[in-house]
């Protein structure tokens, strides 16, 4: 099987001001193509780290791709990088040139810049890949059959180029193997636990599959990974593995293919017909989101409201003065009227309500930072719970609980 | 100056399943007492490779932090490494079996599992930092003078790990030079352009500080890193740098202290005494949680609606069939009016609104996938735009346009 080296040059991430999350997508893109990504590394943006960097890589992998250190500003140093490792020499290339004109001439920008015109210079050796996205083209390499690409840092352009042009060129040129993979999501069972019981199930499975947990909040994702020539006996292979542990901890399994909470649900939603609605206060949005964030949502997402300010929750939830006045806003009485109130508005089968402090600072009814209260109402059917996370930052707070709720909720459709 | 080597062990980030945010905020806690990280790696959990990884780690660096591969299951791999590269022997540490019987006991797990013993099983030779959060402890090892800390790889966990006891710990044992940054973020300038607009301040900067340029949507982020001994003393550094740039490129500055838009956004607001409300629809509460996501958002941000279906603009957002039929849900002029009744049915000086096809999928009404219209509304003053973003994913799409609506917000507060 082809090995890659991921390598992301730049100091921002090193200095921790922003997350790599193009290592993330080159890395799933590549697995589904059959490479396996062996390293990943963050390195500084300087010439001679490069260069060691790209020896090392290219020692263990048969292809290497880095992102990073392309643009037009003083800070990048990737191209001198790549022309003194592979011995070459950087020259315009007119091609690029010219698509780097059209490019700038669509947004308007008729006057060329020296700085810009030296985005078009690239190493004599290579064959580039054009950016429709920005201005830093993409550079391949080659070396006695290994490969390098260079691509910008902007994950706005890296997806594209990776998706569009590096994927489909690197399956043209390598008889690829078959990485397929499975993810079994489970709920209400610790992770020690769940290794202890399926353990026997765990030590006879076949040596091209492999399997690793991941508890994610409070479950725990099963992945396991078939790797092989034929895609079809791989499915097939794994859809037989999986039916194998339902006699064990089927109770407990949530989902064998979906793997995002929010995918899971939207079968569940589909297959029963059901709508949905939210109304949020502590999770300021993030329910929403997790919800839309799956494409076709539109057919069972009805809408939500977001009630940050108190007096919002009942003029517009119809929560009432009274409840709030007795229970305070953070309270389970509130949790429920909310999700009620939600349900009236947007006319669903469903509706969620979440009411907290996510803090740092203290919630005016001086309610403990960390504590809230929500509700999953299905029809007239309705269930209150009660978290306190006090050690969560403010958005993993709010991301916490929402999975939470999703979870929750998936649990209840499903045994219902 | 201490340097730092940061090392993910995991399957789950190699095989792009999981993005590693760990190391960026690690990476941003060294960074705030001084301590460098000169790179970042994920390798695979074998222990031929951690350990391999280990040496070459400590050739480089002064301090290494791993973090992953301690779970309970079999797939991890972390410590055995650790004791083989550090020719130790891993024996049961009292103290942390104890910290881990009362922890199981807090959560009702009366009986400790053989496979969770295990767990308190350490290096000989390890300093234990006890985990409040989770099973796995945390094992610092030393030799000549170098630090390696081991962390379990669940963020919940790691966060407070570092923050709380690992921070303190380095804080305490090093005398460390103090790094600040300053981002200065500019608005209305390409890169290239801005590059070159300020070469002359650029090179006339001290060796000491550090210039850096990310693009971040439409906007660019300059960082600018003074490092030295004296931290107010590099904190009034930056500070003249920074004044020198206005009489170059003052008009596209929009903030100097604070990096995020929210941030930026919640001193304008602050500043003026404004409160805000927001109208989603293909930003499915994004735009909400960016809002929220900045603590002390309640005294500004009175709440939102999603109103994904159609029919709940007209409800509750009031715009009229008659706009629909004849714009369609996705136009200006639907854009407008949700922002005039978002900003009635919360009372607020500012209302933005957001109505377009995410995709991947078309809208209903045929609009293309990617375009968007937002509409800013501030009390009776009033900007609509239009987007097209079709090379973006569903969540990139929704991410982007929310930046930039904040964006456009902060640069229509600061020119009013």
């Amino acid at each position: 099987m082809e090995k890659a080296v991921l390598i992301t040059i730049g100091d921002e991430i090193l200095s921790g001001n922003t997350v790599d999350t193009n290592s993330n997508f080159i890395a799933s893109e590549l697995k589904a193509i059959g490479i396996k990504v062996i390293q990943i590394l963050t390195i500084s943006d300087e010439i001679e780290t490069i260069k060691e960097t790209l020896k090392s890589a290219f020692e263990t992998g048969d292809l290497v791709i880095t992102t990073g250190g392309l643009g037009p500003t003083r800070d990048d140093k990737t191209k001198k990088a790549l022309a003194e490792f592979f011995d070459d020499e950087i020259e315009l290339d007119e091609a690029t040139f010219e698509h780097l004109r059209r490019y700038m001439e669509k947004r308007g920008r008729i006057e060329i810049l020296e700085r810009n015109r030296e985005q078009a210079f690239v190493p004599k050796k290579s064959t580039v890949f054009q950016n429709h996205y920005g201005t830093a083209p993409c550079m391949m390499m080659e070396q006695q059959g290994k490969l390098s690409f260079s691509l910008p840092g902007v994950p706005y352009e890296v997806k594209p180029l990776v998706r569009d042009q590096i994927v489909p060129y690197l399956k043209e040129r390598f008889s690829l193997n078959h990485i397929v993979s499975r993810i079994v999501s489970v709920v209400g069972i610790p992770e020690s636990i769940l290794a202890d019981t399926i353990e026997g199930w765990e030590l006879a499975l076949p040596a091209h599959i492999t399997l690793s947990y991941l508890p994610v909040g409070t479950r725990v994702k099963m992945r396991l990974t078939a790797t092989g020539a034929v895609e079809e006996l791989l499915n097939r292979q794994l859809e037989q593995e999986i039916q194998k542990l339902f006699p064990i901890i089927g109770d407990h399994i949530i989902a064998t293919s979906e793997d995002k909470i929010e995918k899971i649900l939207a079968e569940l939603l589909d297959e029963k017909g059901m709508t949905i609605s939210t109304a949020e206060s502590c999770t300021g949005g993030e329910l929403a989101k997790m919800l839309t964030s799956n494409s076709g949502s539109s057919k069972y997402y009805m809408g939500g409201m977001i009630s940050y300010a108190t007096e919002k929750k009942t003029e517009i939830l119809k929560v009432s003065q009274k409840t709030i006045d007795e229970y305070t806003v953070v309270s389970a009485e509130v949790a429920q009227e909310m999700a009620a109130g939600c349900r009236e508005l947007f006319r669903t089968d469903i509706a969620l309500s979440t009411t907290g402090v996510a803090g740092p600072g203290k919630g005016e009814d001086g309610k403990a930072v960390g504590t809230v209260f929500y509700t999953i109402r299905i029809r007239e059917r309705e269930e209150t719970s009660r978290l306190f996370l006090p050690h969560l930052d403010r958005l993993d707070f709010m991301h916490f609980v929402s999975q939470k709720i999703l979870q929750d909720l998936v649990s209840l459709l499903i045994s219902a």
